[in-house]
């Protein structure tokens, strides 16, 4: 087994080269892709090991997201080559300043450097992760899930294998081979080794990564997303968008938890949501939603908590200002929405609203990094330092500033 | 005593607010900037009470930083005044999406919220980062030093005084009362209540809050800055930037530490470097450049060591490789320099050098807010996230996603 220690040394080492040119990637790329079909045989053969050692200790919706068939390491490949189409996130001149001295300062988009990955059990993450942080000259080191090791193992060696091919140091691309915490706990303080460092998985593992990283971090995912169905809201336009934020996938995060109703509409909105929802989802109300529906009396907890489930917590609400302030209060900033035909009702909402993502009378499900026309993403951040909701190619970059001058001298 | 955990609950409710108007800022800074003139009695009573106890305690350096005067209250007000000049960084469409489904996707950029600041003994930055933060619509949580406190706490008494005459809620800027390491160390782990916390000060402190800081947080400072002096270079600019570069203002992150000389270029530069800096400036060389002028020898520790001193390491090296790599293993990726006539040279060196303002032909001393044309500065981020080198208002920013559709569902 390589140290963990040895693999961020190699890492730091491939990073501080000068960047790869677009069309170097690009190459890489679609002879990474190549490869990873080439051995689909070799990486079922590992996933099914994989799926063998963790059937009994994960859960079934766990195991489904191990699997891999041929379609999935199909899937995989095509997403490598969908992020080589996209354009080059390195080198842009976002801004240039001439200054009377005479300096020309530039400043320009230029990869993190090392960026590392800690992830849990889909095997695709590893494909993904690895595409979207080669394209954006990033070197990466990625931690996979314990349950999905052997799969990510076969993966990755197959991504080296197209990076040699395109004549590509191979260590642009790592796998951290311990699987315990403690390689965890390196790579969140490896310090002067880790540019950048993104948790992707559940609440534990990130706020893990929060409380012990002392290198940066981006804090991903959580999302208590919420729907305030303004007093003057269309309410069919109310039940379709709530209907398509918490059934159409419950399980991800920019699903719908909770869904805020102003008292005046509460009467004739909350029968049709109740009728639209019978069978399909659970709805818990507050004591003013119970008196007009019939619903499961809503614990404290249900408006702070992810159901990531067929569950929706329903609150009736005095005013757009009460709604702010229980948003405000309850939600972990990741995408909020107003249903509203009134335009000074929205512009405030929008206003008032600290959330990655407020929308106005849409579904809170377009949170994504392909909805966003970003072409592809590496996870929705819930903080606002750097990256704030999705990260595409642009946000794993940094830039720095380039000055030319003739001899300056201050 | 207030404490601290009040004083953060109450700037969190401050920041939960809708933003204040341009207008509604930039006159609160006026008269901001009138109240600080008004009270310059009280504080300067104050001040030569910290001074008093201080005496003794801190180098004359530190009781000079310390020291105010009617000159030095009148230099902090122009510093608000010049403030409230500055464009407002909040509310810029940073980004405008209309995608096929009809939504419309506006980034805009929104304040980070409630920006923590520890720093050290100067007064004046109680009244710079006040009006920094207030100016991009932050509510800041300022933690001066102990040796300056008596002088924080009249001086933020006179800005609340300025925005209570503004009809602003006073919270907006608050200073912490426990001057104990208990109130660093709550800020650092106010999580859901400090969006970002900027350490100003020395070595010890920036590192204190890397390593436990569990709330976002920007390094900001230490400069072990390069100048290469390559083989093509021009001797006389190369000895006039050398020259400004070490010792027009030592003590700051922007001043060189380390001249790097290529070897063809050792026997004509050296000597003119010595004689231009001969008893203004100690030059420690490596073995080549002692056997060319009379230095003294360097010490391993002197590449990587921030003098803030009339010092200098000097070493030869062979080639413009060799300097990218002696910086990458030494520099602290702040700023650091070529000087060349060959323009491949340049190219080379500013696409290796992996800093956040990379020189051609120009001193590292202009690595600052106002020299970059962004009118201020809140320090210089010497990490990769977010911000890096100089940071401005629009730097005190993050941004949202407003997303407006007309019943889109996904």
């Amino acid at each position: 087994m390589i140290s963990t220690a040895e693999i961020l040394k190699r890492a730091k080492a491939a990073a501080s080269g000068t960047a790869l040119k677009a069309e170097e990637k690009n190459r890489a790329l679609g002879l990474m892709a190549d490869s990873l079909i080439k051995h689909t045989a070799d990486i079922l053969t590992a996933n099914g090991e994989d799926m063998r050692s963790a059937r009994g200790k994960i859960s079934e919706v766990m195991l489904d997201r191990l699997r891999l068939d041929e379609k999935r390491v199909l899937a995989m490949a095509d997403g490598i080559r969908a992020v080589a189409e996209l354009p080059d996130p390195v080198g842009r001149v976002l801004d240039e300043i001439r200054r009377e001295n005479g300096l020309l300062i530039k400043k320009v988009s230029v990869p993190l450097g090392v960026v590392a990955i800690i992830y849990e059990s889909r095997p695709n993450v590893t494909s993904d992760a690895a595409a979207l942080c080669f394209k954006s000259g990033n070197v990466c080191v990625l931690r996979s899930g314990k349950e999905a090791f052997l799969s990510a193992r076969t993966v990755v060696s197959a991504l080296k294998e197209g990076l040699s091919a395109a004549g590509i140091n191979e260590d642009y691309i790592n796998l951290v081979e311990d699987t315990t915490r403690q390689s965890a706990a390196e790579l969140m303080t490896a310090n002067g080794y880790v540019d950048l460092l993104i948790p992707r998985g559940g609440k534990g593992l990130i706020s893990a990564c929060v409380q012990n990283a002392t290198v940066p971090c981006i804090e991903t995912g959580t999302g208590i997303c919420h729907i305030y169905v303004d007093k003057s809201a269309d309410i069919e336009m109310a039940v379709n968008i709530v209907d398509n934020a918490k059934t159409s996938r419950p399980s991800v995060c920019n699903a719908a938890e909770v869904c805020l109703v102003h008292r005046r509409i509460a009467d004739s909105f909350l029968p049709e949501l109740a009728r639209r929802l019978a069978g399909r989802a659970e709805l818990r109300g507050d004591s003013g939603v119970c008196a007009v529906i019939d619903a499961v009396p809503a614990g404290k907890d249900d408006f702070d908590t992810e159901f990531l489930d067929y569950i929706m917590a329903v609150k009736i609400v005095d005013s757009e200002e009460e709604a702010v302030r229980h948003i405000a209060e309850h939600s972990t900033h990741h995408s909020d929405c107003i249903i509203t035909e009134d335009k000074s009702a929205a512009d405030y909402f929008t206003a008032a609203v600290d959330s990655a993502a407020v929308y106005v009378n849409a579904s809170t499900r377009f949170t994504d990094g392909g909805e966003f026309g970003l072409g592809c993403e590496m996870g929705i951040s819930t903080q606002k330092l750097h990256a704030r909701g999705p990260m595409g190619l642009c946000e794993l970059n940094t830039y720095k500033y380039i000055i030319s001058g003739n001899g300056q001298i201050r």
